[in-house]
């Protein structure tokens, strides 16, 4: 029987069985837990408090979501009262970086901050980062990479803090308020969710205190440890601005709507397909080519996924999308779908796309249409350095979507001004080529040779396919070849792939 | 440089950087990841390919839920199937097993499984348990409790086997169907949604595989590995039948009436409260006697949490509760609720009443009513064995709500027949009585000595109270002393508290 005890792992301080214990020992074990103050709240008096309780210490990894996009107010404020506080050494894993992060520039210097994991940067930060800012290199993942690496402990959070339009007083938090909205939304809370689970403590930074229970919730209050009240979180102006104009630009019309015939001709275009559209000009307009084919064929696609626009949120109104999977908000309208329609679903990062065993939704999709800044001619796509060598980008879903999605769509123009988009090879490689079927220009498209089944039916349907080396030729014809950028040996960046593995490095500019 | 790397915990092979690597060899890595086949469908031929490949061996832990109660084939179907798959020494730890579940009964006597851990135990597996079935005693936890194992790792789930009324073919599963009925439904998932979360492999079995994406989910596919589909999954009469009639008992009433009436004069029933009751016919039947209450105060509930059934939907929809919490359906009111009503809102074990750190729904709770087999003059309650030694229930969230809720009560009638149920000392301690603040039987109410507040409002407001043992009194003088019951040395049921400690021992009955 003592042989059989070692099989019962759950039981704590058991001495002996049938005889040999004493159960009044055993008693003082559960009246431990029955001492213990029932938390009926978790608000605490402010930031220093939760951080002094959330036991953070120096050289530990904190982490924050990029749901406010350049209306952020959370990033900057925190790491603003670590350096007051004295910390040290801290590595920032938020799950993505703006132009309003500029501020963390002096907290690098201050030594607050000694290494950064990102899906992106931008702006002055990427500047200075570029140019040698960091003694060690910025680790950038896909938001897959990125939950895949929190999920397997790879990048383990010591503590997350989260910004959130709403939350009850026991964590129960959401990008929207259902009760008394207060200014901000953000819409899904996707890459916050994953954090919130994965974190050893998690702490709630919210303007907006709500009734108890704050339900549908986008993180559970079972994965948060302490909320903050604060007086502004971000900026209503800067949270849903950015990536999501609608162009008028020709050229990017000429490329969706070239994307979109190529969609129909992939032979994709039948009742329940799926797709996931990016927020670049170019790829955002397809799905208005998109809505005219499926009224034509009268046929509807079964979900859309991804980071959500307001026009992705049109189709679904109009019973053309059965069903949204959002792990990220774009504007106000998508936002309000999240909030008002029920088939519109939040879903978190590691369920969008972390490559692990049980799969994703990014696995599910039919067709992905992503920009680029440039694609070369083994079809690797860069999303992340400019053509002068500077980081000005994120990876976001990209490695993911393409790896994923039964048909990859890229959409690069040939130049932008006198900059060459399809390179003989591209300056960072983000997404492999070996990912990447069609690259779509605005003087035809070019087909990954591996995917003869599309060239096929490509021809068949009269869309100008040429060879990837043609569409090359026509861009040296155009802008002839630049004055190779110009690097020291030093890396100031690395390129995951989305399991973690190193697919590229970034060099600094001289 | 180099020491700075051992920081960089993500990244995989790094042979050096900043020269001394080698990019193409850093490139096979995720080529490797690209030659993995993507899985865009998880369902397998059958339950013995499903076992395969889960990789379970001799002596690991499978689980499962008891969303189908009396109704479930699923328990008996995979255990019959691993017996004949020559598996032994399994460890079977469901989240409950009720009646339905006899035929283990020959699988424990063949050594397919060698231990069980369980909410509760009935019917003639329970009677065989209690004179001695098993070698090593069966580990009885609370629904909490169980959460609390699994996420600390004291209960490591190596394959979780769950029932689901539907599926799509990448495993997001659900307690209910939106797109076809099939003629079973369970409702909530609450149990099984801890499972998934947390087991090493997990193995969907449905009737129902639906369209992708099945959202919202009960269960996301980012949680399961397979997916089976078999002809049935339970018997829709028994899934919904069991615990949740609706008493006309006349003693069941006034037990009822007087709940409510304790409630009232508590000072809980403000605009806002929130409540959890039972599934014993009395504690079922106060929603009805707190509906009047309610609606002569002119208040609301903010919420109702646990174990939902339709006479809480009824007040949902009335208005006077306003979001529903549902860890589990009683019946087909509830999971149909759950379907249609936007605030009627899925949660998982862990949310609804682990006892970790974050804290869980339970502690929410401003009144629970529970039932009660025994009582005792320490206010402990027995809801496990019957007054004969045999085990004849499930702790269920018995320890985590009276824990939780700043007023819990349990009602329990001073006798049943012959059989004394307010006795000197429970057989079984399961809710030890510093969590229980009033007892409520036909004759009045005792109040627990640490809850002097309450003994003042009670008696401002004329209820009936008597200390415990004047209502021992009564009992004493209607069925006089029984025998105890004989036992044996032998230990055949260790009953943990919340956190995992022995609260109590049920011993062989001779």
């Amino acid at each position: 029987m003592k042989d059989e005890l070692k099989y019962i792992t759950g039981l704590k301080d058991i001495k002996g069985i049938n005889g040999i214990f004493d159960l009044e020992n055993l008693r003082k074990d559960y009246s431990t837990l029955l001492q213990k103050e029932v938390s009926h709240n978790k608000i605490v008096s402010g930031l220093e408090e939760a951080i002094q309780k959330s036991g953070l210490k120096d050289g530990q990894t904190i982490s924050f979501h990029h749901h406010f996009r350049g209306g952020d107010f959370i990033v900057n404020m925190v790491v603003e009262k670590l350096a007051q506080m004295g910390f040290k050494n801290l590595v920032l894993a938020p799950s993505s970086l703006t132009d309003c992060h500029a501020p963390l520039i002096k907290h690098i210097q201050n030594g607050v901050i000694r290494r950064i994991e990102t899906s992106g940067l931008r702006g002055k930060l990427a500047d200075e980062v570029s140019r040698g800012l960091m003694e060690t290199p910025v680790v950038f993942r896909s938001h897959g990479g990125r939950a895949y690496a929190i999920e397997t402990g790879e990048l383990p959070i010591d503590v997350a803090f989260l910004g959130a339009p709403s939350c009850d007083p026991f964590g129960n938090a959401n990008g929207y308020s259902r009760d008394s909205d207060e200014g901000v939304k953000c819409g899904s809370m996707g890459y916050a969710k994953c954090d919130a689970r994965y974190a050893k403590k998690t702490i709630i930074l919210t303007n907006n205190i709500v009734h108890f229970p704050n339900v549908p919730f986008g993180i559970p209050e079972s994965d948060v440890d302490y909320i903050v009240k604060v007086n502004e979180i971000g900026d209503p102006a800067g949270i849903m601005v950015g990536a999501t104009r609608y162009t008028t630009n020709p050229k990017e019309l000429v490329m969706a709507e070239m994307a979109a015939d190529v969609i129909e001709a992939s032979g994709c275009l039948v009742d329940g397909f799926s797709f996931q559209t990016g927020t670049g000009g170019a790829s955002l307009a397809v799905s208005r080519f998109l809505r005219e084919k499926m009224l034509a064929r009268g046929i509807t696609a079964s979900f859309a996924l991804g980071g959500i626009t307001g026009s992705i949120v049109d189709l679904h109104e109009e019973g053309l999308v059965k069903k949204i999977l959002d792990v990220q908000g774009f504007d106000l309208k998508a936002a309000d779908s999240l909030k008002n329609n029920r088939f519109h679903h939040q879903i978190s990062a590691e369920y969008y796309a972390s490559p692990r065993g049980a799969g994703a939704a990014v696995n599910q999709l039919d067709v992905v249409v992503l920009s680029a800044l440039e694609a070369d001619l083994n079809f690797n796509v860069n999303v992340l350095t400019g053509s002068d060598g500077i980081i000005r980008g994120a990876i976001g879903g990209h490695q993911d979507t393409a790896y994923g999605a039964s048909v990859s769509i890229i959409i690069c123009p040939l130049t932008r001004g006198r900059i060459p988009c399809i390179v003989d090879r591209v300056g960072t490689i983000v997404t492999p080529g070996r990912t990447v079927d069609v690259i779509v220009t605005e003087q035809g498209v070019a087909v990954n040779p591996e995917r003869r089944d599309l060239l096929d039916r490509f021809k068949a349907a009269k869309i100008p396919v040429h060879p990837i080396e043609e569409l090359r030729g026509m861009v040296e014809a155009i802008v002839g070849k630049p004055d190779p950028v110009e690097y020291t040996g030093r890396v100031v960046g690395i390129v995951t792939y989305r399991d973690g593995s190193v697919i590229d490095l970034i060099h600094q500019v001289k």
